[in-house]
């Protein structure tokens, strides 16, 4: 090695030492001509001093450095003297006094100083995105999730699972999201594309009786991108033969008790929490509720089929409902504008035509239309809110799925604005009894809610004919802090019930066998129960990072347009490649 | 869990529990109305006994599962008799006699059974790689596969190295094999590339900072596949800071020792022997020798100028090269036939004209051309080859390149066919002191022999200009068993140099900065010396399986024609997904 300790490691027993240190200027400083650098490397910072009496030239270097400059520093380690002493860094008892030094390379002046604190737009750190991995913010990322990601590799390996890999270059088989296509050069017309998740090949190889299977998977998806999304993501893939749904959710819940313990250094409480869907939408109108906080989502419509608020009145009378919020002691906070604009806007864009709102006072409610609700129905409304003198009630009166969207919104904003929880806190829970499928209004057909090869509840199967919407899955989600942070199931692995899951879906044999004919002709030779779960790695990293950007804790991540602005990727390429590849471009202008 | 037990772990210490045990119909015998079943999973097998006396509803069913059916039983363990003990299976000495039996699914007669001695074609294996899957030798090939990369992580994070994800949407670079291409929605007419390797990122990783690099990451090559080789193959990427070549070399001889004595048991000898390329070609006339056993080339040239060989003559008088091999005390093994045809068939395949031989008889040669030698020549050539009575000498005489390769493939085809060595051992080496560049007879120019961002050595810097073929680079290749196992080099982190060597293979500094500008623009912000290595996982299972096909390591390979026979990728796809993506199809029929 080059160096014989790192910038983080030598402490006042080691003055004396003659040392070799390498790294990166990290601040440079000239004291009366004597000079101080921080040299910085992945382990640490430490001073190394530049004096004019060690020889003019090794001190002459040492001014000229600047920086990001890399550099080999030769010297002995000299304690610094007490009032010198830096208490906060842990080599900050000792100075290096450089009596040689090597540079390795000049840096130019970067864009941004890796320990700036005004750090420029996002566009500019992408396209620099060597200069911001030296960040310390970015480092700990990188640090956590390697050890996020080792934790589950050791965790699933003592529980018996085997590591597997499964193909980056499949076949498509669109379903929900756009697949990734790359064309085949050797068959000519011929496409294969990324693997939105491995799921086939999962089961397959639970069919192939590998019993406990895990991998840590890069996956696709071609989809415009939200947020919180990435076009290539990693999920922690797992699946298990011979298991009921007990069996996966606890062992998903010893890995995030072993990453709790070890990230956080508290104990994760077992089992986790544990709502049906049905519950999560009626509690919170959502199946990804932030549980943080309470304020639950709370129905009146029955205590208002009679009082004279139009809006209320018809929307029950015309099969909706009236929901709503008890925002506690809050009545006076927010401003009439920021009620009828600002609140009114965001259940506005889930498709809410209004946002009703009372103040309770001297137990009653006091608005603009309190007038139309009758002392009875007040004292009514009051007593289902379990409302108080000084909170806010807020209500959304529309089709049952506007009123859930639009109040877990508005639930959420409150929660952020009003800080009715600690942002460091983690609140973890599966949601259960996913329906099987879902209608799709534009298509006129039912949709796979989760997907397509679910298990249906046994017990619900007689709905096939009567009532799909009913039809329960044995599928799970793990939600935190109001984020999907895993999302599996318990598999078909009967081709009957699969094949009624099709028609189910108006997916033809045909179709199928085309699709998927290879995971059903497995099915055929002797299929395990099975299942599993695939937990966002990039999320949870994000999640225990407590980052608000999922490309914080990425190393190379793509923009909203799925650009990497580093390399320029996607870019032209030579049109000999496309030659090769039998496409051409059909580009609209 | 639907089981209490696997089927592996029932010993004759559980005698008289109740248990409950699923897994495959693995065998079936029926004995006088006694059926006899051997349960297999992953974890063994035990056999399960269906007595008429448990009653006739269990009994009827058990007498109609056939092979692959996947079933639950529950039932006591009972002891077999001493007769019936069988030493060879771990649950020999007992047996579950069925009082219960759930059937989770039939399997239709497979095309081959698992445990069938007799194989079929690899097509059909492939195709039901499902079935495939559920044989013996690959099972042993996955966990073997689980243990070599659980074994790598452990290691590398010991050693202080993060795992890092680098992209696989990235940008084409090609450079040596063919880049897969995926055409990119939101940007017309633009393609990413999947990665040959992360080298660039892995480089700007080191540029960032993070000093100690690992990843096992997939890597892409669309090139016409040879045996050993697959599109989509899993490397073990390394790159270290601030090190040199021993520092490299000495990481990974720690993993292989730790391979070694973990999956073989023995010590691994290090450090491991380290011959130059130049030796390597000189005395195994490849830079991939195997070195299971000795039988090194020995040039005679100087010995025959004078001879009356004409064919020997010649080639010397005209730059080529005569060389041989003494192999060892088989004078009388092979027919002129076998000598005449096979052999000389194989030479020819690298481009040698013909194969010269002789027997060392009574201190003397003997073959139809020993007449051209006169007794001195015939002296120098025995003792030269040191021969004795009995070997058989084995000439190539043709330019350098010829005489190296055909010989290397004559070696190894005589190793395997005199069964030199023992097929387990493993012969791991180092060959270092690469060319950094080799000359191109077609395209009239310098290639890059590993890739252009290798070091070359500091006092090889002079012929940069005179003779650009004498420029060793600070690359080296792990070998083993005759197969490329590891290669790696210390990189150019002086973008002076980089610039030289793109010079020299004639890139101009626009076409370096389309193709590598943002690793040469992070060179310029102060890079650290570094170097690093890729393994190949897939070559690595199949030397410690000492299996010959790297498909049987893979889950789910491709054919040599890049086809999963499996999900039957890569196929045609939606027209409208290829509108999506702004191509069209351009076949040439």
């Amino acid at each position: 090695m080059l160096r014989s300790h790192n910038c983080g490691e030598l402490r006042k027993s080691d003055v004396g030492q003659a040392v070799q240190l390498c790294g990166w200027v990290d601040s440079y400083r000239d004291h009366g001509g004597v000079v101080f650098i921080d040299l910085r490397d992945r382990y640490g910072k430490t001073q190394v001093v530049f004096r004019p009496e060690e020889g003019s030239e090794v001190h002459v270097e040492g001014r000229q450095l600047r920086s990001e400059d890399v550099i080999q520093v030769m010297g002995e380690v000299v304690p610094r003297t007490d009032k010198d002493i830096n208490p906060k860094m842990v080599t900050g008892e000792i100075d290096i006094r450089v009596q040689e030094l090597k540079v390795f390379s000049k840096s130019k002046t970067p864009p941004f100083e890796p320990r700036t604190q005004d750090l420029p737009n996002e566009e500019l750190r992408l396209k620099y995105r060597f200069v911001d991995l030296r960040r310390e913010e970015l480092q700990k990322a990188m640090f956590l999730r390697h050890k996020l990601t080792k934790l589950a590799r050791d965790y699933f390996d003592e529980q018996g699972f085997l590591d597997i890999e499964t193909p980056i270059l499949g076949r498509s088989t669109p379903e929900g999201a756009r697949d990734y296509l790359v064309p085949s050069r050797v068959h000519e017309g011929a496409f294969y594309a990324l693997p939105q998740s491995p799921q086939l090949f999962k089961q397959i190889l639970m069919v192939s009786g590998y019993d406990r299977y895990v991998q840590i998977a890069k996956c696709f998806r071609d989809e415009d991108l939200r947020a919180d999304r990435q076009p290539e993501f990693t999920q922690i893939d797992v699946e298990m033969s011979f298991v009921e749904q007990d069996d996966v959710l606890s062992m998903i819940e010893g890995l995030l008790a072993l990453w709790t313990k070890e990230v956080r250094g508290t104990e994760l409480q077992l089992p986790l929490p544990r709502l049906t869907y049905a519950d999560a939408m009626e509690r919170f109108g959502t199946d990804k509720p932030d549980l943080r906080f309470d304020m639950e989502l709370i129905e009146i419509s029955d205590l208002v089929t009679d009082c004279e608020f139009g809006v209320f009145k018809n929307v029950v009378g015309s099969g909706g409902r009236v929901r709503g919020l008890n925002v506690k002691g809050v009545g006076d906070r927010y401003s009439r504008r920021v009620l009828d604009n600002d609140m009114k806007g965001l259940v506005g864009e889930y498709g809410a035509k209004g946002l009703a709102y009372f103040k309770v006072v001297g137990g009653k409610l006091e608005s603009s239309i309190a007038k139309f609700f009758n002392d009875e129905q007040q004292q009514a409304i009051i007593e289902r809110m379990q409302g108080e003198d000084g909170d806010l009630l807020l209500y959304v009166a529309d089709q049952p799925s506007v009123t859930s969207a639009a109040l877990a919104a508005l639930r959420n904003h409150l929660g952020r604005d009003l800080e009715l929880y600690n942002p460091e806190d983690m609140a973890i829970a599966w949601v259960l009894e996913f329906p099987l499928v879902t209608w799709n209004e534009d298509e006129n057909r039912w949709n796979a809610e989760h997907h397509m090869f679910c298990n249906p509840f046994e017990e619900d199967t007689e709905y096939f004919e009567s009532d799909p919407g009913k039809i329960r899955a044995r599928s799970y989600d793990l939600v935190c802090n109001g984020y999907e942070g895993a999302s599996g199931s318990i598999r078909i692995h009967d081709t009957k019930i699969q094949q009624q899951v099709f028609d189910l879906l108006a997916i033809s044999p045909e179709e199928a066998e085309e699709r998927f004919g290879f995971l059903l002709e497995a099915l055929r030779y002797g299929a395990p129960p099975h299942g599993g779960v695939a937990l966002g790695l990039d999320r949870w990293v994000m999640l225990f990072a407590m980052y608000d950007n999922i490309r914080d804790v990425i190393a190379f991540p793509k923009t909203q347009k799925a650009s990497d602005l580093l390399s320029g990727a996607p870019a032209e390429v030579d049109p000999k490649q496309l030659r090769d590849l039998n496409i051409k471009l059909d580009v609209k202008k």
